[in-house]
């Protein structure tokens, strides 16, 4: 049966499989279902209002597996997203940058999402490619000499959505940069810190080391969260910086919010103990994850596509023949499997060569997920 | 003993007692802890991404406990402080309002978190009397007719400090009232909605009702909270109104969180059940909590300060003789015993009688409630 005949009949079926998002599956979130009964005996200081940054045990939780010390975290509340909008929220209404004055770079493709918070504040964006060892950091050090850039969004470990993981080279030489603008911010999602499915987990150079060697020790604001580790929407978030980079958020903190959900941390630090029970628990989630990963770059390696093969992370990056990401995407949503919308993982929703597509494998079952590429694979042909 | 001896005395024990905040106290805390082990089973759909504005359970709960429907909540996380911080940087961002140039129409003695969200965004604050039956709506009605002032704060069930109850003629009022500002915005902080502990529950008109008979249905917003109904700092907030009044809220929510935590929301439907569980539930509160205002209201009877004696809530306000209320506080302080800052209670930490003091009896145990009354009573003879 050719590829048009094979699709057609595929799409008779009615299928209605929702690939667009990296959520983690059942199966992975049934593992932190302790997480809900680990609270027991809870102390009176932590079932009633104070302590605007977290209580010290998730702090250290957080600093052990980010490899920074306890006072450089604030704890948030449960999710990464919210503390990355406000973070940005508050560089434009501080004054630190300005909306519709400052640019920010966009390694390409990227998270769609820090895209979505730049335009919703009116900051430009200015697209750049990524490689495999993070950004080009030619084009980055030549943009950085403009005062109006005023930072760049990075996933340093796992990017979405290619999973690449930056070479120490590219950590240092973005803490070394020299910028026109004194406020250039890195905005250093470090979403999948423990979230390696092959292999060991990848060492990169600590950015707030590196840009306080510098003297840029106001540069980075580090986000991670444990959206992807325990219960997603009932995780536990952090930013991190040097005492004068989060100056402008404590000082806001302060106002903002009488305090985070303590109660929260404290299951968390009972029920994951230490930075050796987050990367057991997380042994557990590779497991499941990895024969995901194994079957969608089984699938699509006859094809006539590239595709990246990360060892952790969410999401794998696709590229098509120019002109045909869109192109494939509709294909498969005719016929009921949904992936993120092409051009989605550009600034502005804008894939100027019509090539990149993001592959979410995590969420789906393997039979699912089996259906969903067999669409996308007959769609790649078709188009 | 005269007063001066007698508070040198006890200025010589060393006390150390902090009647700053409106905290509940341990035995309040308690009588929630079983929410902590209410979880039960959770649905897949609850412990994962999805449902950005809450759960239809808790939407239910709320709009049962504020007279609203579900589909005017937007359920948030842990705190309608962050809410408010929330609702009023986005008013700023987007337009709405300006910083630098919108005016905010403060009812004082008011909330003086609300009073540092204005301040911390550069909104001019204009102080204006509050009545026994809310804010003197003569001087709200004339100052409406500026323009640039953009919108009122409200604490419309037992206002804080003073526990008073807005009168159906003010709501009514404050829907009808012409303003100059076509987004004039009535910042509705109904924190204490079912927190009575003597009496019946106040019953005011519905704010929102109200203004939509006027065709003004997206000027107020409302917020509340689980805070001190269960446990300060791990339960679940609110804000509500109109598709058109939350129309600029929702699109931003879209970009700056990918939903809240569901789980702690259905721990509060699952221990709360329903409307009657959470009076029932406010009835314990009630019979701690009434026997310490009782004890400020008998303490300060006897002397030279007039004071509110309210029906529920979290604090009483009082008055002493003018230029007074700084010393008093001060010589409290000294003796040991913290009471909030005269003056945080207006615009600017600025109370320009000096005659204002907050008082929140629900935090101290009754011998150290009656141990820092004893301190303010001889504070108020002695000044």
């Amino acid at each position: 049966m050719n590829a048009q005949l094979h699709y057609n009949k595929i799409k008779g079926m009615n299928l209605s499989i929702d690939a667009s998002r990296g959520k983690p599956d059942a199966q992975q979130t049934a593992l932190s279902l302790g997480l809900l009964d680990a609270i027991g005996d809870c102390p009176p200081s932590i079932i009633n209002y104070g302590g605007p940054d977290g209580i010290p045990e998730m702090k250290q939780l957080f600093a052990d597996m980010l490899g920074l010390q306890p006072g450089e975290i604030i704890v948030g509340g449960n999710s990464s997203l919210t503390m990355m909008f406000d973070a940005v929220q508050t560089l434009v209404q501080s004054g630190l940058w300005q909306s519709g004055k400052t640019k920010i770079i966009c390694p390409s493709p990227g998270y769609d999402r820090h895209f979505a918070i730049c335009q919703h504040l009116d900051l430009e964006m200015i697209t750049i490619p990524m490689t495999p060892a993070g950004p080009d950091m030619d084009i980055v050090t030549s943009l950085a000499t403009d005062p109006n850039v005023g930072g760049i969004w990075c996933v340093p470990v796992f990017s979405n959505p290619q999973g690449y993981v930056y070479s120490a080279e590219t950590v240092k030489a973005l803490a070394a940069l020299k910028t026109a603008n004194p406020n250039f911010k890195i905005l250093w999602d470090n979403a999948y810190a423990v979230h390696h499915f092959r292999g060991l987990r990848p060492q990169i150079p600590c950015i707030l080391k590196e840009c306080e060697t510098h003297g840029h020790g106001a540069r980075p604001i580090i986000f991670s969260s444990f959206s992807k580790i325990s219960l997603p929407g009932a995780a536990v978030a952090c930013m991190a910086g040097s005492p004068s980079g989060l100056e402008v958020f404590r000082k806001r903190l302060a106002i903002q919010a009488i305090g985070p959900d303590k109660v929260n941390q404290l299951r968390h630090v009972r029920f994951f103990k230490n930075l050796h029970g987050i990367e057991a628990h997380m042994q557990k989630h590779a497991a499941i994850l990895r024969p995901k990963f194994e079957l969608v770059a089984k699938m699509l390696a006859p094809l006539p596509v590239t595709f990246t093969d990360p060892n952790g992370g969410y999401f794998l990056s696709m590229e098509t023949a120019p002109g045909k990401a869109k192109k494939i995407q509709t294909l498969c949503k005719e016929a009921g499997v949904l992936f993120t919308d092409a051009g989605a993982t550009f600034p502005y929703g804008q894939d100027p060569a019509d090539t990149n597509l993001r592959i979410p494998p995590t969420f789906l079952s393997m039979e699912e997920l089996e259906q969903a590429m067999e669409v996308l694979c007959l769609a790649i042909e078709i188009a």
